[in-house]
């Protein structure tokens, strides 16, 4: 099976993943540090913690296959970061930058849950060791619970208060003037 | 609240999915054409045809909101259908290229069901034309619907069968060297 082009389908699709983690390792603290909402500012802080062990589980995945970790740089979630940084960068804290990084974030989920969720099926199909199957659906898994909770909050109260709060202020701001 | 930093962010979400939305229209004839599997040629031929109503949906929108339709080009969108052009070009048609294709064709659904459910929130809370909302409602129905068919497709039996065909026809083609 190790032959078939389905198992180099799936080692691709896992360099691809390798390299999309390490990638929102390096991109969520900056997200962390622009959030103000406490509950998107933890919420993200604790998804930094569970992407490091999805790596961690990623190279447990490599080991079994007997196979050294490696990245295929990942196009998709460059392509996905670069334009969460270009909505976030430069921006003053408010009620629609955590909204920006919300959106940025569920965009960075939705990735991974294509991703784990096809990496899970071809694992079945190509009959891999029980174990792999089960990292991967334990990646999928976190990846679908921190979606929930940014859809949580993208659909929460805190926007519309915020959000008119804002436009409040501005409106002030220009009388003002 | 057209003035709100959310109005602004809402409308750059929107120029996004439109530039997303004709990317789609471009790339989906080669994944077609790159197709073996009869139910994923027509589902795919199918969604061709969706988005195109999609697109023709984000029209609407614009139009609702006094505006002129246009394309911010979707850094996403881009990096994910560059990812799946490399996975499928030049490559002969094969169960396994199929499965490339609904890998590819799964991360661009999950992209857009993001995308649409954020846009779709942002609605709401901006108090948008109850119109406006049903339109994206209708697109995000459309993406789920069309994810659900490409998950049923990949866990479906035809992998197992063809991708071990495969194989087996690789090892016979060995043996004749």
């Amino acid at each position: 099976m190790k032959n078939s082009g389905l198992y180099k389908l799936f080692i691709d699709e896992l360099e691809d993943m390798y390299s999309a983690e390490n990638q929102i390792v390096k991109a969520l603290p900056k997200m962390i540090k622009q959030a103000s909402l406490p509950d998107l500012k933890e919420g993200l802080t604790n998804h930094l913690e569970e992407t490091e062990n999805q790596v961690a589980r990623l190279e447990n995945i490599f080991s079994i296959l007997g196979m050294k970790a490696t990245e295929k740089e990942c196009e998709g979630m460059k392509g996905i970061l670069k334009e969460g940084d270009e909505m976030i960068k430069n921006k003053t804290k408010s009620p629609t930058l955590d909204a920006a990084i919300i959106s940025a974030a569920q965009k960075v989920e939705h990735y991974e849950i294509a991703s784990y969720g096809t990496l899970r099926s071809f694992a079945k199909h190509l009959d891999l060791p029980e174990e792999v199957a089960d990292l991967l659906q334990e990646n999928l898994d976190e990846e679908g619970a921190a979606n929930k909770k940014l859809t949580k909050l993208a659909d929460g109260s805190f926007f519309s208060a915020g959000v008119n709060d804002e436009a409040a202020a501005g409106k002030r701001e220009k009388a003002k003037h």
